[in-house]
């Protein structure tokens, strides 16, 4: 849980606190077990294990499976990636039972994530009406059983933000006492805000001496910022899925989670993932779930290195860090200046004019920008466009120039 | 900046704070500015016009409009748009200069949104080297033509978290001084976290007697998550745009920041928003920008109702709000438990025995659940799949029954 700043010289690190883990932290990947959930997933062996090995080589430090009592196959699968020799350690998923445990044990997982519902609304409609005391007990004898097959546990509650503090901590206290490795906390209907998760994971922090787990679902789009302030406030582990797939609008995407961490942890980040991987892994499971990378993802989506207003542009190209917080480069992507709109400004024009070999001075290059903006204004430019309004206007340019100098039009118009 | 607080007993509020605007803010909705930004974005009048009555419909307090000097279309869309006597108040977003403030002025904005930058960055690369001196000197020049036109007239600072905390806090209080209604504060780049967000806008909160606006940018994916913490530490207007378009992947999203706000503060979004529209808006837009609306989106993507593990499909079965913060229903919106999986439940197929209209006992439902699981081991499930599967084993079920009575089997397939 020490926390190295080995950012030390960066202008925008996060504040600083002894609590913080966002330079020393553990992704749990859960792609195949969340993401399971996800409304059309549908994953057969092959490509459980390609997935699988392709989380293994990006990094992660845990892969998460769905647990071997869901079905047949399942426990199957589950027992083939325990045997492929991943680097990352396998875990596997399971209700809070003797049964299930047993099962995950039996299938060769390196560890068992044991989850059971704490908040009254969990309790009442899923678990029969159970009180706390039945809770706690059911659950040490699951977590004795599992060490006693030499197996990692982790116990979390479900619903943890709508559980009672007590009730939690009081549970969160036993498991501990009770062996445990790691303790996880789950928004499991998405409903924590930042500020919430700092105050529960802080206060957890102080009655355990376990590793912390989080788990966040995104119902209401802080999945990310939520794992974020975890670590700050103490959380060892994030758990995250390929684009965050999962029930409903599913859980912390794992490329998010790497976009949110670079800014803060570029060392600690760069040492153990390698980031330009992420494409490859995220197309692969869009294509097998059916999905389309969504426009708006972090890293990924298609525009999330364009920059289009002039001002913004004329920056960009003066240095890029002035409108970007991520470097494209880091993730095998690059940046792009979008030039062909209304929107456009001269500086934007005058570093297509260089790309595309031509020469014009700068009062060239701002009589063309208006050229291009007046056409913007009517429709939509593409670059094929734009390029063509430059070369036509660079095209008389010489051809004024070379009457001027009294030689035939026929030369000015080379380049 | 008073905090009513009508959701008093509401189990999973917030926790409460007198600086906390949770319950008391107001939305600058930029998609014809910001998301003019977008990539593939390229408005004509008439989207435009569409556009913003759609959000006027919707509540938005304030439209936010491209740059009326950007082209001679944006001044002409403007000024148009200006004289469709919407409930909500029309701004414009200029640069902070005489020239940019005179033109939206003669538009007949209600607003002027002036932004300059404050970082060191941006001073250096995108304002020639300007000191704080004399962009104070410049912003006050700015504001006081705007304030003399008798618009409403915001300020706000670029790249602010980046941005030297002493000069940040000198040039707010300088223009809240100069009587600006309302200071900015942009996460231009993206890189701001929930507790950095509360710090700075707790912070100005003290030096400031004006209205907070912030706009969040989404590269690290905590644009929903900081507008929220903003409100809680002060804040009074936040910026969005639909899906959240806007430069590179864009900023808060309008319908993220609803269901981030539906938990803690339903009744207050209820009275002021048309949250039933919200699908389309979000579809017309994308229809004009040409995206598709991310799978994951809250509320609106395809799966943010979606129900599929068997334990998450029982306990919702028996009351939703065990798995699920927001109600669909006030979104105009229904919830889907998912059933045609090998991760399905008795408790999913059960609710889908009873759709279908057909009578099996728990026992028999538990025996087709099972050979429902055992097809989805071997491959993806449809609907119908599911079903025939179901209809099928009823047949026998009836069938063996009719044997059983003595009857012929013709009559007992009546359902």
């Amino acid at each position: 849980m020490s926390s190295t700043t080995n950012n030390i010289n960066n202008p925008y690190i996060t504040v600083g606190d002894f609590l913080s883990n966002v330079n020393n932290f553990k992704i749990i990947e859960s792609t195949l077990r969340e993401g399971e959930q996800f409304a059309t997933s549908f994953f057969n062996l092959e490509t459980k294990i390609k997935i699988a090995t392709m989380l293994d080589d990006f990094g992660v430090d845990y892969i998460e499976l769905t647990n071997p009592a869901a079905s047949e196959q399942s426990r199957d699968d589950c027992a083939a990636i325990c045997k492929l020799g991943l680097k990352a350690k396998i875990l596997t998923h399971t209700r809070c039972t003797l049964e299930d445990a047993k099962l995950a044990c039996d299938c060769g997982v390196d560890g068992v994530d044991v989850v059971i519902g704490t908040s009254q609304f969990l309790r009442e409609h899923s678990l029969g009406g159970k009180d706390m005391v039945a809770v706690t007990k059911q659950a040490i004898e699951v977590i004795e059983y599992i060490k006693s097959r030499g197996c990692e546990v982790r116990f979390s509650s479900e619903d943890s933000f709508r559980s009672d503090l007590v009730d939690l901590l009081s549970i969160y206290r036993a498991v501990s006492n009770a062996g445990v490795g790691r303790v996880g906390v789950a928004d499991t209907v998405g409903c924590a805000s930042p500020r919430q998760v700092y105050d529960l994971v802080r206060t957890l922090r102080g009655c355990v001496s376990t590793d912390i787990e989080v788990h966040f679902h995104d119902d209401t789009g802080c999945a990310v910022a939520n794992s974020f302030t975890a670590l700050e406030a103490g959380a060892t582990h994030i758990d995250t899925s390929v684009l965050g797939i999962g029930e409903r609008n599913g859980i912390c995407p794992l490329g998010a989670l790497m976009a949110r961490m670079m800014p803060t942890s570029r060392d600690y980040v760069l040492s153990k993932y390698k980031l330009h991987k992420l494409k490859a892994i995220e197309d692969f499971v869009a294509e097998a779930v059916q999905i389309n990378v969504p426009f708006n993802n972090p890293i990924t989506g298609f525009c999330a290195f364009t920059h289009k207003a002039g001002i913004h542009a004329k920056a960009i190209l003066n240095s890029p860090s002035t409108y970007e917080i991520l470097k494209p480069e880091d993730f095998g992507l690059s940046r792009y200046v979008h030039f062909a709109s209304r929107l456009t400004g001269w500086n934007a024009i005058k570093s297509r004019v260089d790309q595309l070999g031509l020469k014009m001075t700068d009062d060239q290059i701002k009589e063309v920008t208006a050229k291009i903006k007046q056409m913007g204004d009517i429709r939509p430019l593409a670059v094929d466009d734009t390029d063509s309004i430059i070369r036509s206007f660079h095209f008389e340019l010489q051809d004024g120039q070379t009457v001027q100098n009294g030689q035939n039009g026929v030369n000015g118009h080379k380049e």
